[in-house]
């Protein structure tokens, strides 16, 4: 037996996953919520740390929702497998009223959550690619390329080996910059989690510029789009030339509250072509091929329930459910600032990026909160190594806990 | 511009998708079909193709659906965010009724369908590891891996170099049998699609001895279960020993008509552990951290559909709906072995595998049965190279449908 064993292969697990640093962020969170409640057990905590949406379903969505489970328990309307790239019924909604039929229908893939998308999308392209991501940024664009094997161990810096990280400080903006170096794979996400800034069409336009020179594809997550309220661009293909570098992202998650329903989408332009080993490949037909063999796309009612959102009155209530949660985090800022603090987003964005006291480290400011104030909030390190002055606060929370947050932040002063 | 060029690197895309052969098989049934259409417009075409179910979804499920469809429109009850393993409510009945608790919750994971675990569960093993897939069998086992770069390029023979393929022929009774050589990763389909068969408590427990002396792990797809109507084992945990070795795959799809609403869980027992580079890992704890960086988990109003199938009237319905599928398939396959036909499966399966006439391939026999009768079936070569000699006929079928289809089966005699 053991004899038999020296013949196997070392590897059987995927030991890029051995790579990956804890993913503690959360649950250290909740850790430290919990001992406080046990010390503190009549404090009331306010939570401005998760970025969940707070507003229920709008009622055309849960019209649509209830027609279609109608339709599922009667015979002559029942739906079994869809088109795994989603129906055109929605596809066409969104070309039409997202795109202004710019982009096609057959361009458009729904899928379950832009979280999906984005982890998945690194797959059709090659592990030997070189991959920028900013700094901060969403955890996932990290992880999902540590486990495809993309980066080299994690360094004692706090960083990945093998990644172009692009850092957002106050020196740029807190926008990433076109690098020097070569890059193949390009994430971008506008306005930014956790930063809340959007990019500018003049530096999203360095950035085609950039892709286009170094044949490298932008993958542009517009989870937050909704939330543009300055001239930013809310769609990297405003930018002249974008379609044939850039794959976007996009959520129905913040804007109509479907973080517990699961819809969003991804766009591929069939114009989106790259050169390989001599030949010319379509993304689209790439993608196409990943979907069609890895899914059976999104559940019919969870699909009519997404196109509902393309009726005038879905377009109001969306509009004005954004409106709210920017309102709220405007609000935050607003408050922040008159207090003294350095902050960021809450413009174009659900998200206030608050710069700690000097010297001060992310996590002893969440401490700091957490102890004095009992507000939760999430520490910028959770984000990358350049979140570490700074914290998360989510404008997704009630008002009336925005309100006692900033009656909090004042009696700490 | 020509001189930058030259320093990227040459492969920017994941090079292995060029190897997937054409996934033209449905495509190319719905071409003869189309053509059919113009050629005999006024014929009635029996569509026994695609493996889809057409009972509408149970009483109890709409209920549910519907309830929970009010939660999310109600600030009081509406949920954002749930866990992406699941909720506790679903994972815990599937413990209880379909495990009776042998099974923890915890080791289970709820997913949107069998499809895409299938499709995922390869990601957390090395890209070194020797496949073995079952041959005819769901074509997803091989396509993913081909993705995944385990396999060498396509050969002349329709097969790919580098996987382990397991014939199902008539002389091994249709199943497949483990090799004499390594393997790392075991695909098993039990009861097979496209076959029909079971595979018994013996051969199971020869499957799992093999794993253990050559640890190696089985991505058992369970998704037929519920179709069993003969003693062999529902579920490969039955087989002593089983959960140190084998992840067991199963769908609401098919029981519980869930193709169009889409529901499914993956049990990745604690049990279960790899050395691999000297070291233990436990495959839970991998297939979590996948699950939990690249998902955000299924739509609350489906999973709460799916716990109404653990109901006392959700079970009822379950059971009538799988009988008359049942019925239907026994109905069909007694009627062509009547006929002189050599038939296999339609016993603990929706499927009927047809072995074509001396010296006919599965496609001479899916165009003679589509001009000549007008019925649409499935030639067995999608399914693999041992599927030539034979075509899939479904059992989700109407029941006229069937019966039509004997009539016309008796005229081509």
């Amino acid at each position: 037996m053991d004899k038999q064993i020296i013949l196997f292969p070392m590897t059987k697990l995927n030991h890029h996953y051995q790579k990956l640093g804890s993913n503690y962020i959360f649950s250290e969170i909740e850790k430290r919520v919990e001992a406080l409640k046990i010390k503190l057990p009549r404090s009331s905590i306010l939570n401005l740390g998760v970025g969940d949406v707070t507003t229920p379903l709008y009622p055309p969505v849960i019209e649509a929702l209830s027609k279609a489970t109608q339709e599922m328990g009667d015979k002559k309307t029942f739906r079994g497998y869809g088109p795994s790239e989603g129906y055109a019924f929605l596809r066409e909604a969104i070309a039409k009223t997202d795109y202004s039929n710019l982009i096609s229908p057959e361009e458009i893939f729904i899928s379950d959550g832009a979280n999906t998308d984005i982890a998945n999308l690194q797959e059709i392209f090659s592990v030997d690619n070189r991959v920028a991501i900013p700094d901060p940024a969403y955890p996932v664009y990290v992880e999902t390329n540590v486990m495809a094997g993309r980066t080299r161990p994690l360094l004692k810096t706090g960083r990945y080996g093998g990644i172009t990280y692009l850092p957002c400080t106050e020196e740029n903006g807190m926008q990433p910059q076109p690098p020097y170096a070569h890059v193949d794979l390009i994430y971008l996400c506008s306005p930014n989690n956790p930063t809340g800034l959007a990019m500018d069409k003049e530096l999203l336009t360095r950035w085609v510029n950039y892709a286009k020179a170094h044949e490298a594809v932008i993958l542009f997550d517009g989870a937050y789009e909704a939330f543009i309220t300055s001239d930013a661009p809310r769609s990297i293909y405003e930018i002249e030339g974008a379609k044939e570098v850039a794959i976007e992202i996009r959520s129905f998650s913040k804007s109509a509250g479907f973080t517990g329903l699961r819809c969003s989408y991804t766009v591929v332009p069939f114009e989106l072509k790259l050169r390989d080993a001599g030949a010319i490949h379509s993304l689209h037909s790439l993608w196409k091929r990943r979907v069609e063999t890895k899914s059976n796309g999104v559940s019919y009612p969870i699909q009519r329930a997404a196109a509902a959102l393309y009726t005038p009155l879905g377009q109001k209530a969306m509009r004005e459910t954004v409106q709210s949660y920017i309102e709220r985090a405007q609000f935050l800022r607003d408050g922040l600032k008159q207090l003294g603090y350095t902050v960021y987003g809450g413009i174009d964005s659900p998200y206030v990026w608050c710069k700690t006291p000097p010297k001060v480290t992310s996590w002893e400011f969440f401490d700091f909160l957490l102890e004095n104030a009992q507000i939760v909030t999430i520490p910028g390190i959770g984000f990358g190594q350049e979140g570490d002055g700074y914290i998360r606060l989510s404008g997704f929370a009630e008002k009336s806990v925005i309100d006692e947050t900033l009656i909090r932040f004042k009696n700490l002063a």
